[in-house]
């Protein structure tokens, strides 16, 4: 096992072994670019030491090696007094995190070697600086002393002095200072500050190692659902100083401009700075070309340089820079991070100019990215202050005043008040308010809660799960931290971060580009499986359409159920003492219905749709609180007490396992009757129009095949009595019961096609309420006990294992068997991509994901 | 394809293709005995013809010859004014259906052929009455006419006549009542009474293949999980009389005593009577010993026959015969129905006598039947007042005075009165008095609901989803019919039927004879798999024990939470801020438990006890509504609103999906830690006394390896600080999610052994709550659409397969891995059964189920 490479050893295809940025400065240096030299020690050295917490045996030889191959190459020794070694030790794994570990510079220094530096730079001042910066720097991230005591230090000494800035320092303060430095870390670490170089490198390597389990980095790699098993390189690298006077400087460049695309070399530089000045942002550096004028030579060897390594990665670069007295010093270089918007266009400018293929352009962008393009969004560079955060539910941003319960925020958006509909929770009693406000904000619930599964099927904003957010409905008020906001109050919702934001945060409006639409086009060059939408009007419809859906995967009839016209004639119904009486109220409400297909059927002209019946148990459309009934009853005209009997004899200790989808149609067959009446007059009424409806009706949460066969008998009576049906009909079912999976073959015998429904058939495999998971399910991901929130990107071991067994035993009976998905699942990319893996014949997902689906199905035919 | 068999043709064994009655009608022909000749018509048949509406071809040209064969043969003809041939019809199918299928007699009476009876019977009145039985039995079974009508004739014509009883009727009045009968069915069928017997028959067969559809059919079948699509054999049989004078009769006789199992000729029979006399009670009967005084060479030869038959068919026989003037005609044989304590002596004597071997005698009891020697038992003799009928959720007879909440059983209770609790449903926190109670009626819930489970496993009498039963439980009425019911009046639980009985019933005790423990012996030679019981308690421990118990299999934790002195440390627990405050009632719960473990590892001494960490969500120990949380606040002395604030916090919309199980023991560590410490601290305490617990803990609701693998290494943390553990501890999972059995695999690796537990894999299969099943699961098992009750007994397509599943991935991973079951089905037999096929090691039932489970399993061997 080797353990350490030497920049020139390894290449860019090594990142699991050297980490990103080691296999990028080893390939650069291969190259035969300016890289001060170096070596990397492998993230299998790494991992080795977190879990016996001790160096592989041979280790420390190889490293002494490497460090003595280092001065010799150099010519630089370390604690040397004469002409020392500095490096820097840095962290790299085989994904960016940036920001998220640790990072040593200057390492090497002691009194002896500051003292060599200050003869051979004649700078005592910024020998000194340096020292004492590094002398806290690892103090901190190696020996733990906090900050703060250097800080208390630091100011003490400014008082002393009587100044107030550290420029205002001199050599010898920062001398003192060092000596004082000292004494807080032998106080607090309980021990001196290590002087010798090479005692100082080992503990900055295993400071590193360290890091790689700190709590930040767990953090990221989860929220980027990164494994945590990869480990982290580590960097060791001669020092080179860009503040050794006006000769010399540091940068950061991209190829490219990251915001637009534009085709330019684009970046910044500080003179006579080291290298994080620019990024922390200390002084304002300089565009980059002004380095022109300023250090011509160096320029010019830059430019040269950003245009060899794009033309070599064939991608964006993103590249750090030193200048040591006129010469140039490469540090890193990595693909760049860009907007979505500038992800398209570098990815298209880059097949015209012939650096990579249509196929390379579509692997290059992140499908979730083109949601950025669909919503409005909150201008990133305006000053906001952010009041609390949570699950950015569904993209996008809204703003306007708060409103705490459904029917106020209809009414007032009726007036033209714009407003946000801030809630517990959200019910499907809500839809008509949340169709209303401009966003939703819940303080329970989860990315798939009732608010945030409507919500995105609205292509509404919404921030989900807000815990610092206590919500009182009854009270009307929103408590944040110590502050109680009320009804009418402003305030801004950034659904793509999950930020809440006080008062009116100023918008950007989203443009499609000629470019997305050309990615687009790509995309359906390539891919195999259908996309469909999700859309339950015929507005939604049209969304989709315009988005590039090839039908509609699911429209739920129930959302049609709720609307404020309808929902008294659903309660008539349920209210109904025998099928008599309830025929009344369901002849109009097959009249209304008959009206929403037709609208849809119009908007999908030629394209499939498929209906499901009704799903949702019937106690959702009565209200649940006596008060409530109460009201519902005088409203009605019926006695309180026999409407309080309904709704509970109605009342489930479980909605979600109750009495709901096909059960529901099958102990009252005449509701499921009267929708597919419907459906079928409005296919009739629309073929007049010279429209071609392609309709598949589908029976929600079959377990048995007897549950499919029954309905699908009803339906073909039905039909028989509507002869002739002169359009293309079709019955099927949602796979969402993990029964329905292990009897596929058996329900494929009365399915025209399958329609994976994997909110549901996720929540049962894993015996998990979306509803209820938000007491614990964060906390599952956070730790690493989920390596991915199964409710946002289908669970492969488990839910897809039985989604594998389902497609293979429905196939063994119909081989050429159509088959979906419209849960959440299906505008999900890695969701998208498995589903190409299992066979799909199509994903459905709301209107906004699907570009977002195209681009994923592209990519996983790639 | 043969249509039509005659006696001779047929054997024992055709009763798929003859039914019961057919195949020993022909079996015993060809027995050489007594049976009046006749023949059966196929199921096939039956089937075909409900199918398509018509008879196959060449059916009518088979049943022609067959009677013309049969006429030939005893010399009689239909429609004959000399020597007219009479016919019974009777159903028959495979399995035994008493009253379920439709019989029709004296085929062939009109008033031709009632002339020529007369003529040889020289009883006009007897020939008239025959008729007008046989029109009536006729219009009404075949012609579908109400009974009710003819009654009203028949009244009429008594009245008229100035006479009360049909006795004082005479011949001429009979003769006048048929004319009036064939109006009235002229009237309500719409169609003259058909004279012509080959009419007669044709539609007499085709209204027994009908019967096989009718409701009462249909439910038996579903009550007794007999299959839709058998059909019904149509027996046509010469008629013999019993009603031909002194030298005639009819009766019916076992070839032992049914109920107690007494090894003598048992029977009664009545002189001068036709068949249905007897069954009907309409006269007294006599004991079959006077019939060897009254016509001795018939008993002589009857004695004979029951013998022949039963070493025959080497069971107990259950016959009917009929002497017409002398001779003796046996017009059925089958085996006889008896009684659970029966039904045991017959085979161990058999075994005894050596007519069957050991595991005959195994296989001939039926399993369930074992309960009714389990628990306390209602007179059935007694005169009863049924007020309504629940489902038969839990075993036993209760009486008591009726109370509507726990703490009031529990109050009476300890005064020494005896109680039952009524409530709509219960929960956990009702334990206490439904231990309290003699027996439990609920008005929802199923089998498996939770008071259907709980007193299951207390052993207590329990009738649930009464749905005839209005419970109030505000007002404290219970409304049954137009009846109110209030506390402290008295009512009986039959929980063997459902019946719910006004006042005290006389009640039976159980005694469990020496037969009983040789069966069980027997059993417990020849089973594979080990049985163990379910028990929270030392007292439950040891009723399992008594049964014949090998080991616990469940040991539910929480229900040593709920106990009266326990449930506010739970709550303090929960209320606590942080870790330190929850430190104090976690030490004391800690003490309490290890006192419960004690006591169970004593009574279990050498036998393994599963013990499973706690389960409920925490909600369930808080009060749910604002009054009881007042109450509840007042009690503990917090604040009202924290205590109601921390309610609604835990309050869930989908318990059974929410943070439970593990889930509870990751993201609350302390509380499994504290129950862990307190089962090892219970081992290392028996220890010391001699006795050598066998523990597996066992962590609940896994879906995902990486939570058992938190559980775990938390567990052998606890382990290590509390060495030396001198006795053996494992750390398995219950397998309850459908997620757990697509990816055991997996958690094999951390497990030691796996438990099914089909309750919550049932309800996540199929998406069904158990608590919310009542509104649809009983119109699903009536209408077929389940062929079992998938709560009662085991799924085998869906949930078995994923069990079929689990069993083949944990094995592949460790391929000696213990896996039982211990939901509610491991001791429901035909779940038992299915265990042993899949190669479980053990089924866990509650006490009272044990010798079920045993029985069960040694038949699942032979």
């Amino acid at each position: 096992m080797k353990y350490i490479y030497s920049f020139s050893e390894g290449n860019q295809k090594m990142k699991d072994l050297l980490g990103g940025k080691g296999a990028n400065l080893a390939e650069m240096t291969n190259l035969g670019l300016p890289v001060p030299p170096g070596f990397t020690i492998t993230t299998e050295v790494c991992n080795y030491f977190l879990e016996k917490n001790e160096y592989p045996a041979g280790f420390e030889h190889d490293l002494n090696e490497k460090l003595d191959e280092l001065e010799h190459a150099i010519k630089k020794t370390f604690g040397s007094k004469t002409n020392p070694l500095l490096v820097s030790v840095r962290s790299g794994s085989k994904f960016s995190m940036p920001g998220m570990m640790d990072t040593i510079l200057n390492l090497g220094l002691n009194d002896d070697t500051v003292a060599a530096m200050i003869e051979k730079t004649g700078n005592d001042r910024f020998c000194y600086d340096s020292y004492r910066r590094f002398v806290t720097m690892f103090a901190n991230v190696v020996m733990g002393v906090g900050h703060d005591h250097f800080e208390e230090a630091l100011d003490a000494a400014k008082k002393d002095k009587g100044v107030e800035l550290d420029t205002e320092m001199g050599a010898e303060d920062w001398k003192k200072l060092v000596g004082i430095y000292k004494e807080i870390v032998k106080t607090h670490a309980g021990r001196e500050f290590p002087e010798e170089p090479r005692e100082q490198l080992r503990m900055a390597i295993e400071a590193v190692f360290s890091s790689w389990n700190n709590k930040r980095a767990v953090t990221y790699r989860n929220m980027h659902g990164y494994a945590h098993n990869l480990g982290t390189a580590v960097n060791v690298q001669s020092m080179v100083f860009g503040n050794m006077g006006e000769q010399s400087g540091t940068g950061v460049a991209f190829t490219r401009n990251p915001s637009t695309g534009e085709h330019y070399f684009f970046g910044e530089f500080l003179l006579n700075a080291q290298g994080e000045d620019v990024v922390a942002g200390i002084r304002t550096p300089e565009k980059i070309d002004m380095l022109k004028e300023k250090i011509p030579a160096a320029y010019e060897k830059l430019f040269e340089i950003q245009l060899k390594l794009e033309s070599h990665y064939r991608d964006m670069q993103d590249i750090e820079f030193t200048i040591e007295e006129g010469k140039l010093y490469m540090l890193q270089t990595r693909n760049g991070k860009r907007a979505a918007a500038a992800a398209i266009k570098v990815a298209i400018d880059m097949v015209s100019e012939g650096l990579i293929t249509k196929h390379e352009a579509l692997k290059r962008i992140d499908p979730n990215q083109l949601q950025q393009l669909l919503h409005p969004s909150i201008d990133s560079k305006a000053k906001l202050e952010i009041l609390a955060k949570g699950l950015p539910a569904s993209p996008g941003a809204a703003a306007g005043k708060i409103v705490f319960n459904a029917d106020t925020a209809y009414d007032m958006a009726e007036t033209g008040e714009k407003v946000i509909l801030v809630r517990k929770e959200t019910s499907p009693e809500d839809i008509h308010g949340m169709h209303a406000a401009q966003g939703i904000l819940t303080s329970t619930g989860g990315m798939t809660s009732h608010a945030a599964v409507v919500a995105r099927g609205m292509g509404k904003c919404c921030i989900a799960g807000c815990k610092d957010a206590q919500v009182d409905e009854a009270s009307k008020t929103l408590r944040i931290g110590g502050e109680v906001f009320g009804e009418g109050d402003v305030i801004t919702l950034n659904g793509s971060t999950g930020e809440v934001i006080r008062g009116l945060a100023p918008m950007r409006e989203p443009e499609l580009t000629e470019d997305f639409e050309t990615l687009m086009a790509w995309a359906d060059e390539v891919r195999e499986m259908k996309i469909r939408t999700n859309a339950d009007t015929p507005f939604d419809a049209e969304v989709g359409r315009k988005f590039g859906a090839e039908g509609i995967g699911l429209c739920r009839t129930e959302h049609m159920f709720f609307d404020t016209d309808r929902i008294n004639l659903v309660r008539q119904m349920i209210l109904s003492k025998d099928a008599a009486d309830r025929a009344a109220p369901l002849k109009m409400l097959q009249a209304m219905q008959r009206e929403d297909f037709k609208g849809i059927f119009r908007v999908m002209n030629d394209l499939p749709v498929t209906i499901r019946l009704l799903d949702p148990p019937l106690h959702e459309f009565l209200p649940d609180t006596d008060a409530k009934i109460k009201a519902l009853a005088q409203d009605m005209g019926v006695e309180f007490e026999a409407l309080r009997k309904v709704a509970s004899s109605l009342h489930e200790i479980n909605p979600m396992l109750g009495h709901r989808g096909c059960r529901l149609g099958i102990t009252s067959p005449e509701i499921y009757e009267m929708q597919v009446r419907a459906i079928f007059e409005a296919g009739k009424a629309v073929v007049l129009d010279g429209v071609k409806p392609l309709i598949e009706i589908e029976v929600p949460l079959v377990g048995d095949v007897t549950e499919l066969k029954r309905i699908r008998t009803m339906i073909f009576e039905v039909a028989a009595e509507m002869e002739p049906l002169n359009f293309s009909w079709k019955v099927g079912t949602m796979i969402e019961l993990p029964r329905a999976c292990v009897t596929a073959d058996q329900i494929a015998k009365e399915a025209d096609f399958f329609s994976f429904g994997t909110n549901d058939l996720t929540q049962m495999t894993f015996g998990m309420s979306r509803d209820d998971a938000g007491s614990f399910l964060p906390f599952y991901t956070e730790q690493g006990l989920y390596k991915n929130d199964p409710t946002e990107t289908i669970d492969q071991e488990g839910v897809g294992q039985l989604m594998r067994i389902a497609v293979k035993l429905g196939r063994s009976t119909k081989h050429d068997l159509e088959i979906g998905i419209c849960g959440e699942h299906g505008g999900e990319p890695k969701s998208v991509m498995f589903c190409q893996e299992i066979g799909l014949n199509y994903v459905s997902c709301s209107p906004y994901r699907v570009p977002v689906a195209r681009l994923a199905a592209a990519q996983a035919c790639i």
